[in-house]
């Protein structure tokens, strides 16, 4: 057990570090170090996450030991402040934050103000000699403790002060003076008092403790674990509580508050940006209520506080070598830091800072790599509207351009409806006044979020970037009625349902739905991307050849571009069956499939032979140089044949058979458990001509476009291999096709012959099957469905609940389940090189586009991870991240 | 290499022994062991199985060193008997006999009288002073040589001979005379030359080397390889050849050939038992064309050659402490040997003479447990006529009772009918005039096998008793028409398709389907069984807590009687879900599963909870003080959903809902792969209500029979669990409902959570899983399932091409796949009891019952196998068996 839980920081010193995040919170090590660096910041304390850890222990109360070690702390404050908890001459006010380790932005609860009481209250007015100031503070704290730590309806209290306001016919807070907010504390006191049942206290010590009280129980709060659950967010102890004493920015004209950033968190552009507000608060920015100026137009308020702040933002980036999010007052000219962190940022500025912040020397290669989550990689791959086009839209409105990217939908109003549009598949966007914690779930699924009020710091906005989902916030023009569920924009009213598009890189918002393209891979992109190539291909360990790669899944010419584009090495799975889907293939299928003597299922399999030969030729040609992973046919039969009457005519048709005979023949391949059944190398064996059909057609490709002098790299792979004696006959087979075609054609083609291990007996007798194989490539989707006994067609029937339960951290389809799963491939790959030393071993299942698997993969031993074209940007990102990570 | 090919035997020494079967093949080995003993055996010589080997490694030809070593030894022969092959004064014949280290009765060639031609035919003319002998012996050898070296069909020499018998206006063969057969010979010449393009070889040496040829191409034959498969046949270089001076049984009225046996092969009784005729050559009697006296008849005919077999059988049976089956051939009233061999034997037979054997001091426990062979056992456990309703019925044929058993069926006429009806789903008796080995496959599929010709040694006998398959043989009565396809009996015909029973133990035929009744375990069967248990128990190995005990798979209270009659220990798995079969708990379930809540779901299955509680009631007081494994509810709930619209109307009857509401709510169960679905624990997890109440019902239950005085020993299985956090939950919920019931009745019981290991996964986490788990049971069906992602109702689709093509050796669904699954059990059985090191594990799969398999599971270190009460008795012994290979 620790010693000490609270930590604290004031005139210079600290007894906390940047280092102790996990411990402090992220706010208050930063508080921390920032006054160690000589950093203006008001004094207080932290109390740390282990206390929080204690107190949830502590069936959410605290042992004396704490609350004595609180209270320590506290008289320490007031001695270093000079001032005391509700003193009724200079009474010490305080904040109580949360800060956890992790940033979790609006999800936990603060409490200004505290300390202020009907003693304090005066006090504070004579200190200040502002009356008004004073109890506006108060009425601020009572309606801020009302809510935060006794759940009071904001609304209970805003109809209180609308009825003052009302009273004496003013439209905003500012025209209330002293003797209005004296009547707004005692309608507030009444508000209190009907919804607690108690008078609001007024031991500033009961204040106190409520307040850390509150805090730490918002740590499990339901919009907190929700926030923790998407995010990820795991293995915490808890939040930490700041106990700070009060700075005002509404303190009079020469006071102000901001938040700003050493770089734009959503370009990455670097500049100071930031927004503040004169006379405010630091809740009046966030919540997006009064519409703030530029952080550069401080200079002309105040030169001198303006260039302080230049300087320490300045400092704490080279500090922290990132970007910063900070968090200011001033105070009477005097300027004070409220927090500093690492900001959050878009996928575009991440990748823009981490390049640039290389060419600037501040951090090295591996940093920026590693600086780069998969997540921001995949919002810089979100689609966008192409540039031509959009310059002959129209925009209707524009807002703030608060997280990029392009989106397009049919609008709702409210968090739960999108919910239940997107449950019942459609696409919406989310159209709101503004946002709060509440509305998480609807953000989550929605395509894109407009909102008409707030800043770039607005929830919205924040939470929105994190998700990388498009959002352009605080659209003026937009009038919206939540209760009719109806969109102004000039004269036009859209209504729930109708189609909006908006562009969250330039704020701008289109009427209907505008085609978007997929993103390019160029620039800083780029750069970082190529770092990554180098690091992952810097991965040798003695037992993998040739560093690690990224190869993609490609079954179409333009699936085999796509991939190129996107810097695959390669194809690491190019399925054939797709090939089988178009209409003349199709038809000469079912006639093979329905043929009744081998004589007349070759003929109809000479007929596709010509025409899959050009499906592969188009590959070759593209992927030029580069290989291809060509599996042979995979799913069964019956997934080929008619599914309708018309179509079983068709067929009896083409092929002069009984349309009985056919239906027959069709019910006959229907299988109880398909994904168990006649499938993979299964048909290679039973139907031998099939296989030898679709390798002739490889190598007749593979020779013809060779002698069009490119380089083509064939890799056949037989699918469903469960032992080795499927395996050696289907090589010999296909070897056998091979060297006919190669001596026909009097050519040389270097090509290999591998096979997937995704059934457990594969991977189990992988030693044995290694024997027959040039590779093995893992078919991880069906190894997971044979590992588990799961169906991926089924398990929605109970995979949510076991989800809900934590009986699986993830779904094992998504993610590659190391614990079980994982072993087999383990298992595979030693045993496989046990056989042959220089086995080559790659994946090929979903789990190759997820970064966590990805880094298994290269544990694993693996070569080659394969994913669809769209996620190789991050394939290479984690394969590079996975091999610093094992350095 | 071998340096020695050929071995020599005769006049009291012999080059082999009884101990080099395996390279001498059964019959020259125990020729050479006889020869030895001092037993009269014509000389000759053996050419080993590994000069089979090197004969087809020699594409099917002879390097000449092993021509010169076989030629040596026929010089060595002629020297030893003072003949010469050919010679046309004295010359030598000999016989040419194939010889497998294991014995394929009728499945390979032999050629007798070899080195007959124009020349020696007048020598044995000459030197016997019967020309009709040696004309007869002329024309049997060309026939012989004709058919089985050149493939001549028999019919053709048939007709030949029928031309000179009508011509002559005789019946019998007997009935020509000397001149008569030359002329045969000329015809038999015409035929040869007209079939094979050539005049029959009249160089003895050619005769030779082409009879050896033919003697080892037999060994790859289609029968020989299907005889092969189907008796699981494998291991061998090949067959030997034995080459051997002939002895003639037709040589004189005083000479004649038999075949005998120490013991009676169908029974097991005691007393010499065979058969023989005079003035005939073996073949006579195996073919069944002259019906031979009983062997006991001999003494009248020559007391002395009587006496000296009888010398010689107890002789051959003391020496090789088994029963022996002899072919012996008089000559002038001179006794020769030409073959022994441990006799084959019905179940009945063989568990009698090993239990007789162990009393008489012959043989020990161990030994005779270890004669009986699993199949044998199988035999005793076939159906039978009971005996009150045998006295009732009135035979309408009798034959010799040929196989053991009882058996019901359609009459078919060929072997291919039987084998295409039984593939239709029919039950058939085979009805012949005899069989031959080209009526394997028909044989092997038919209830049972009716011929009207042919003896106790009779092919159609020998081969039925070999299958274990009931067989009345030689039942004169029946007059068949192959051609149209009908069965006269009396004045009654039966055509293909009519039914009829026989009883294989008495020779009995009844009209029409008698119902059967399955045997006792009684006499000398339990006190082998005894012997059985005594070893298995004895089986302790450091790992295996409690020796290695068989129990049987019971659903209900009659399997669990049957189980206990059969010896089981316990009942190894109770599944449930049989339970929910019956009407009334049927509806009340159907209720349960499209109830809209929790609520209407729980009621009703407070109605089944009674129903349930009873059943487990009734098991418990029958399994009295031995353990009874029950596993929780395990298929899919779409399983006992209706099927029919009349049936979804009952259940909307009877909840009041909305027809077409329940047909979404039963469609929305269907799944793609119900087999990977959501079943098992999944619907522990999702539906615990309905664990609880299984749960419940079996704790209510083992209360309720404690009360009553007997031992409950109730163990609650938990299936299909695929990761630790399924078992963890489920084993707490299950704790606190028996805990409740317990407390609430004031009960103490003994009972055991365990949980089956069938998913790979569970297996490949065992060591998590144990930490929950009283024991691991595997359940193999699924674990095969999912290791090879075979779909056990799908898997024909492919399974019988992967027999034939050797892909797998066994149908993995009955034979344990060691190599794969194999692997899952030992890992799981190792990290299982590394977590804790006494954790009982047992097999409640289908292989449960396959010996190979438990032998499997005793060396894994299983505790308990658990098959079908049926196989019970099976298991016993190849557990004994287990116990004592692995000692």
């Amino acid at each position: 057990m620790e010693k000490k839980h609270v930590y604290f920081f004031g005139n210079g010193k600290a007894e906390g570090r940047a280092e102790m995040k996990a411990f402090l919170g992220g706010k208050g090590a930063n508080l921390a170090e920032m006054t160690n660096l000589g950093i203006p910041v008001p004094p207080g304390f932290t109390i740390s996450t282990g206390t929080c850890e204690i107190y949830y222990q502590n069936n959410q109360s605290f042992p004396k030991r704490i609350v004595d070690e609180v209270e320590d702390h506290l008289h320490r404050l007031e001695k270093n402040m000079g001032k005391v908890l509700g003193d009724a001459n200079d009474p010490l006010l305080v904040s109580v934050r949360s800060g956890a380790a992790i940033s979790m932005p609006g999800m936990m609860d603060t409490v200004l103000n505290l300390g202020l009481n009907e003693k304090a209250v005066d006090g504070i007015a004579k200190n200040t000699g502002n009356i008004r100031f004073a109890w506006d503070a108060y009425r601020r704290f009572i309606q801020m403790f009302g809510d935060v730590v006794k759940g009071i309806p904001h609304s209970e209290f805003e109809e209180a002060l609308d009825s003052v306001k009302k009273a004496k016919g003013v439209e905003d807070d500012v025209d209330l003076d002293a003797e209005d907010l004296k009547v707004v504390v005692e309608k507030y006191k009444v508000v209190y008092k009907k919804a607690v049942g108690t008078d609001f206290p007024q031991d500033p010590k009961v204040q106190l403790w409520e307040a850390i009280d509150a805090v730490f129980g918002s740590w499990n709060n339901e919009r907190a674990i929700k926030y923790r659950q998407i995010n990820k967010i795991e293995g915490l102890l808890g939040t930490a509580v700041n106990v700070q004493s009060m700075v005002f920015g509404n303190w009079s004209d020469d006071s102000g508050t901001g938040v700003c950033f050493s770089r734009d968190p959503s370009t990455g552009e670097k500049y100071f940006f930031g927004e503040y507000l004169m006379n405010a608060q630091g809740e009046d920015v966030v919540a997006g209520i009064r519409t703030p100026s530029s952080i550069t137009d401080l200079e002309k308020n105040n030169a001198a506080v303006y260039k302080q702040l230049v300087d320490i933002k300045d400092r704490l980036e080279a500090h922290y070598n990132d970007m910063q999010d900070m968090e200011f007052t001033i105070q009477e000219s005097q300027l004070y830091l409220l927090q500093t962190r690492n900001g959050k940022r878009t996928g575009p500025a991440a990748v823009r800072m981490a390049v640039e912040m290389v060419y600037e020397g501040l951090i090295d290669k591996d940093t920026a790599v590693n600086r780069i989550t998969p997540e921001q990689l995949d919002h810089l791959l979100h689609p966008m509207i192409n540039g031509k086009v959009k310059n002959s839209l129209t925009e209707i409105a524009k807002g703030l351009n608060a997280s990029p990217g392009a989106a397009c939908g049919q609008i709702v109003f409210t968090a739960d409806e999108a919910e239940k549009w997107v449950d019942d598949g459609k696409k919406v966007l989310l159209v709101r006044k503004d946002t709060s914690p509440e509305d998480i779930g609807g953000m989550h699924v929605a395509q894109g979020i407009l909102t008409s009020t707030g800043g770039m710091t607005s929830h919205a906005a924040v939470v929105a970037r994190g998700m990388g989902t498009p959002c352009v916030a605080g659209c003026k023009e937009l009038i919206i009625s939540e209760k009719d569920k109806t969109l102004k924009i000039g004269s036009k009213t859209y209504k729930e349902g109708d189609e909006l598009s908006i562009d969250g890189s330039d704020g701008a918002v289109y009427d209907g739905i505008i085609p978007l393209e997929s993103p390019e891979i160029s620039g800083n992109l780029h750069k970082l991307l190529e770092w990554s190539d180098e690091i992952a291909a810097s991965g040798k360990r003695k037992d993998v050849v040739d560093g690690f790669q990224v190869r993609a899944n490609a079954d179409q010419p333009a699936d085999a571009a796509m991939a190129l584009k996107f810097g695959a090495t390669g194809i690491g799975l190019c399925r054939t069956e797709h090939m089988f889907f178009d209409e003349e293939k199709l038809e000469k299928f079912r006639i093979m499939i329905v043929a009744d003597s081998l004589d007349e299922r070759k003929t109809a399999l000479k007929d596709i032979l010509k025409l899959q030969t050009v499906d592969f030729e188009e590959i070759f040609r593209i992927m030029d140089g580069k290989p291809v992973n060509i599996r042979l046919l995979d799913p069964p039969l019956h997934e080929f044949v008619p599914h309708t009457e018309r179509e079983t005519e068709a067929l009896a048709k083409a092929t002069g058979k009984d349309p009985k005979k056919l239906e027959e023949r069709i019910s006959s391949l229907h299988e109880l458990n398909p994904m168990l059944g006649h499938r993979g190398c299964r048909l290679g064996i039973t139907y031998p001509e099939i296989y030898d059909m679709q390798v002739e057609a490889i190598i007749n490709a593979a020779v013809q476009v060779a002698s069009e002098g490119k380089k083509v790299l064939p890799e056949i792979m037989i699918p469903l291999v469960g032992t080795v004696n499927e395996l050696a006959p289907l090589r010999a087979n296909a070897e056998a096709i091979i060297e006919k075609v190669l001596s026909d054609k009097r050519a040389t083609i270097d090509y290999k012959l591998g096979t997937m291990i995704e059934i457990p007996r594969a991977a189990l007798t992988a030693d044995e099957i290694a024997r027959h194989a040039d590779y093995f490539s893992f078919g991880t989707n069906d190894l997971t469905q044979m590992t588990f006994g799961y169906s991926r067609d089924d398990v929605n029937g109970f995979l949510p609940d076991y989800l809900d339960q934590k009986i699986l951290k993830d779904d094992p389809f998504q993610t590659l389940d190391q614990t079980g799963v994982g072993q087999l491939v383990n298992m595979a790959v030693e045993k496989g090189r046990k056989t042959k030393a220089k086995l080559k071993t790659s994946i090929c299942g979903e789990h190759g586009g997820d970064p966590a698997s990805i880094e298994f993969c290269y544990r694993a031993g693996l070569n080659v991870v394969s994913c669809s074209p769209f996620r190789v940007p991050i394939a290479r990102l984690a394969a590079a991240q996975a091999v610093l990570k094992n350095k």
